[in-house]
């Protein structure tokens, strides 16, 4: 089955020059990337958040950029039947698709040829993040703040998903609108509960916007809900842009991937310079969870301190008052832009740290050389914590972690003691509850925490 | 709790004059069909289809009509706070609202002073009919067919109600859109299913119809995903407005109600008139409901002939399909009105005669007069099956019907003893399955069918 | 040549009765009436106010109602060959001959049937002419306050015209929309002028509103710039809506027709429920013409006194003063209409004394009874005197009133001598300065005073 | 005084590391150049083609870029008041304002930066045009062809623009859109006469594309009834733009810079590559001016040929016919582009040879060495004739051009004695009507032609 795809969004006026250059691009190094990720977002509906699975399944699926003389066109070859509607693609999948092929191949490209971004300036980094928000249409100005990020696990249980549904329908109901990391539970829960919401209120040009990463596009594959897909280079820069896009943060019950985005969030609010920073956070679930974040808050508070865990607030089981705060911080958090003359859709004076920014690539060498004392700077220690769990991520869900766990056995974490106690029994808490991987198969740690 | 409500839609351009009748109006008889209309929109959510019940509940509502300067005003006493969120009223409710103001008050008003209109002239009735629909902007022009009127109990185990969610994902996402006497169970799944197929679609001004009746709007009250409510004045004109903005009909399982709209349905189109008509209508259910259409099936081609059971077409547990039928027609349904010269947004050409047209008042002589011998005219039959199921309805729903029962004990339903067999039968089995009233209650018969 | 039309607006949503109806209607008494004001539609650009001369010239010119099975279309045998660009009627052309249709057809014929319209009773006739620019669409709720009513000549001179497209583009620059009585000279140029002030300040959905009656449209045929035209029944239905939409009013020069105006409007803002009103009054011309305000002036002085003149403001030779003036009362209009609860879109609270609603018929019995002395109530003299210039104009221009001179002679006008003296004086001017009748034509005067 | 101007269109959404660039460009040697193009675009309605005169009227004017945290602000010391309107920059101008930010500082810097833009590669340099048009917004997919390109005199006779508003008005009754050089006389004719074509068929988006270029915009400033303003970086990326987004070209009578037009559009639809090009080209005019198109049909076939001049239709004083012969051809235009996979918004397919697309800088030593002889390939011919035109207009009206000849004197045009005889008879012609410069002003002669 071979299918051809028109462009849509800024894909749809390209000069042949770029044309030539995406053909290029897209049958060089980037092909696989670039073929993978597009798998990932026509498979939508799978239920396993296994890459490999998902590559094995479609081995002969096939995309391809075409020239034509007046821009460029994608063809597909055996792409998976169910993103199709009686032979026509779904629309809000067509634009995923191409959304995948802005941030992979165009906006990859582009960047890469101006002679003059500096990766290593911490300034240029924003504007590489700010330029791809951008140039994906994910930055409108002349609208107030009401961009609430949620956080929480891809893998929970049911009655947790309902209660996710339940807050975005209420914060729906608030004119709120959702940014998560796309994928499912946590993350497609707010956004399917707002659309409600937002109906029953009349809401237009009602805002799903998913911030997603290479790495974990097809382990957490974007739902067409999500009506604007911005595909970040890696995790640190997609957590940059969470935080920059953020009016208020809301964290469900997860796993390794959200005590990682809760240690960053956390460690740079930390830093001096955002002391004045307004930026409501909560941490929610229902009833049945909440044992889940007095765990969660104990390890917080024992680790960085109650000045940190003082930046949120816990809310158990309680949807209508979570979406009253969130709701009841916005002119705030207008406020405070206003007078520091910052923009609403976007937050250029929140101080990013080279310690959160600087990418981290999770290889056992790494990993065994992470500082994990308590007696250091907290920003520092949240930095490196958050470090821990994001390796333990890519060991579970990203196809390098896998493929080097595969090679060189689980991660060997190594520290204080007392910390590794503390970790080891959070850990254990999110392979208890199912919190690792997806129901329906055995969890095996990719990690080893070394208590001596 | 008092609060004032602002005038959406076409309440909110009134002359003086006007707001004057409507306060006179809201103040003398129709008052109390105002108020308990307005108290059933308010009351969305609620978990009962006793009208009696939800007027008790909120004995000490009343609503007023405002008059200012500039036009009029809504002021709520005691409403459901279940329909605000944090003290203001839910958006889609308020429009609900200013329907029921419109079609009970204002229409009604505004049509009564026509001093021309003659409803025993089908023509009259015909206008009267559109006339209400276009006062409520419920007739787009310059669209092409793409309304599926669906059909279907409001009472439904959860399997059915996920099936008729299914049927409406499919058709939202083939860009059709979703028609229903509004309530719970099948006239909300399809909305609700839909909901989503257009969003994934990027589907934009899609329609959520309900077309309702004062008597069973406290029973049956439409949700606020309805973004066009139109309320008709009794159930032979809702049944008329239904058949004339229908492209395309869906019929679920469902109770006595479902079986009115399908006798209604047959009996016109088998007039000679209605040869040349295309509407597709296909019944359908999951798999675990097969057995249901098969009765019905049995029942009709016992009844008004192959002929009739010829008109639709049965799909079990495939809502792909059911949405694939229907969006086939839209084109040649489009051809075939392009041919009469008729209206896309309204059926000018449809034939119902008056006996599908009248008023049946449903008390106990009307009944005991009912004509259901199996000798006679297959549209007649059909007339006086739809009237016998219309009482039924009555009786169990609707307010008046419920008092005609209390003082003159059940209707008694009498005619061919092979006909009284299979009508009891049919009724049988709806108690059985649940369909006639909402679950958690014992169903008390409200008709007595005499074999003799 | 024959072309049908499809309709426009409201008239594209009609039942079967409603267009049985117009077809009736359009073959009655109305006929006529329905006829000339189409083809005057249709004769934009042509260059005499000679309504007769029009339809000499158009007279195998005829017009149809064609009932379609799905609502209504025209049909025009050998309209005037200008209204049309390349075989297909100006779109601009068609929504003005559907104005024509609703106004003088359907809107006339509803109206005749709603029992309960009482003509004598002022709050009917001020709701007769609410929904007659309701139905037109020329009531828009949601927007502030800035809508100014030009009046002044049809037959001006070319600095005259200039200075009027000047004023009209200042106040287009400050985002002021134009309502005039259509037609040629002052009622066109501030319509062009603002074209292209909103323009240049990208407004979006610029109102250039027509106000004009059957009687007069042949000879005043509206510009197709004009996007809202409504044809009021009568010229005294004409001056209450003017009144009742306008935020200011901006007088240019004129003759007999302006000065009705001018006499209209003082009148009715004499009268003391009027002193709350907020209204900014302009007279203005270029500096050629700066003389007739001075003798206007005087005239209003010296019959109506001072009071009646401190109303307004004179302003010479300023387009920008013009604008600036109508710009900064704007805002105070608001804060009037707010504090008095009443609309923007439509002045309830202008009080309009019987006198100045009743519809004055200019015949020589009427006129010769016409009460003009000066020792009266200014009110009810500003009504006499406003009486005398509608017969004028009707005399001069109007159909029926020209029918009148042809058989009777011309108007006898008697009165105090000192106000006849006055009244001869300033007709003399008009005449003098060409402001009777377009340019190329001899005046004969309709009227005689009477001086003894 | 001092202002400060918000951002609109692209401007709005900078990174601050863009600001900064943007800051440092401003103070840089692009400064002069970008304080003047600002000048020229607020001195809208200024009476003269002499930039230096403009520049000397406004020695204090200046402007700078600021920084805010949230993006980029512009403050304006000492503008010319009549931009703005009561203390308000007009809207419209605003827009122009930052198009000259975007196009001047913006644009040109991002595109230094992008490494591999190779200037000299044709294709690149074709992208370059279309990179720009497409940041000024100025490319829309999805529409049908309708774009005009309209060329001709800045300084025409008042009944010539008289002409070009009368051909724009019927272009703007046929739906047409209008693309000029901006400025004054026939580039701004066509523009004002569609607006009230536009208008009249109530045509919405309507485009008002202005395309100029730094060094003329001061003489030619934009009016602000261009809604779209781009300005490319030299007269050869200019007119390249002129061609890929025409559907169809029309000629007005005009000076130098015309026959500029006229020879490059000539000699470039000469090449054989562009033998199955569709593009429709008019010259017209009124009836006076028939001899002008009869000199300049006849300087063609004696220099290009018949050939040449069979690709051109000559219309005299019919403006209908005009506007129906471009609207005759749109759909051929469409067929043409669909067939050879081509876009409307942009014409990839058409070939423009080196000659044509090079820079030409007009010095004496450059045209000194102008290979002005009759025997050469009739397209190098027309490129050589081009280039002596564009000369003569650097002499006329652009800064660098007048100051080589108030250095050097007259520039020395030398060549075949027939073609400089023909040469000069055209120049002579211009000079006699007053082509050459704004009326008011003597013309000198900017260039010597050697008859020897």
């Amino acid at each position: 089955m071979i299918v051809e795809i028109n462009p849509t969004g800024s894909m749809d006026l390209l000069s042949q020059l770029e044309v030539d250059k995406l053909k290029q691009s897209s049958t060089s190094d980037l092909y696989r990337l670039y073929r993978n990720c597009s798998l990932a977002v026509l498979n939508v509906g799978s239920h396993t958040d296994s890459s490999a699975e998902i590559y094995d399944q479609f081995q002969d699926f096939d995309i391809d950029v075409i020239r034509r003389e007046r821009g460029v066109k994608i063809r597909l070859i055996n792409p998976p039947s169910h993103a199709f509607v009686d032979g026509e693609l779904i629309k809000g999948i067509q634009e995923l698709l191409f959304a995948v092929l802005r941030d992979i191949l165009y906006t990859g490209v582009r960047l890469r040829e101006l002679s003059k971004i500096d990766l290593q300036d911490p300034g240029h980094v924003t504007h590489y993040v700010f330029d791809i928000l951008r140039n994906a249409g994910a930055l409108q100005t002349q609208k107030d703040p009401n961009m609430v990020v949620c956080w929480g696990g891809h893998s929970i249980r049911e009655h947790e998903y309902q209660y996710t549904k339940d807050v975005g329908y209420q914060m729906g109901l608030r004119g709120l609108n959702i940014c998560t990391g796309c994928g499912p539970g946590a993350m497609k829960g707010p956004m399917k509960g707002a659309t409600i919401g937002h109906l029953k209120q009349r809401t237009v040009n009602s805002r799903y916007l998913g911030l997603t990463e290479p790495s974990i596009i097809a382990a957490e594959p974007p739902n067409p809900i999500v009506n604007e897909l911005v595909i970040l280079p890696d995790i640190e820069k997609r957590l940059e842009a969470f935080l920059r896009v953020a009016h208020g943060i809301v964290i469900f019950p997860g796993g390794a991937g959200t005590a990682e985005e809760l240690l960053y969030l956390l460690g740079i609010m930390l830093h001096p310079d955002n002391k004045t920073q307004c930026l409501p956070i909560v941490l929610t679930g229902p009833r049945e969870s909440a044992n889940y974040f007095v765990e969660m808050d104990k390890f917080i508070r024992a680790t960085l301190g109650d000045e940190a865990a003082n930046m949120y607030t816990i809310i158990v089981d309680d949807p209508a008052r979570v979406a009253q705060h969130m709701k009841g911080f916005m002119s705030e958090v207008r406020n405070n832009r206003k007078s520091s003359g910052d923009a609403y859709h976007f937050n250029w004076s929140l101080k990013i740290a080279p310690e959160f920014q600087k990418p981290f690539e999770p290889n056992h060498s790494n990993i065994a050389t992470l500082d994990l004392h308590l007696e250091q700077d907290k920003a520092s220690l949240a930095a490196n914590l958050r470090r821990t769990f994001s390796a333990i991520v890519a060991g579970n869900v990203k196809e390098e972690g896998i493929q080097e766990i595969a090679k060189h056995g689980p991660f060997m974490i190594d520290g204080d003691k007392k910390l590794m106690e503390m970790i080891d029994k959070l850990l254990q808490a999110f392979v208890e509850q199912g919190r690792m991987k997806l129901p329906g198969t055995v969890y095996q740690p990719c990690y080893k925490i070394i208590q001596t």
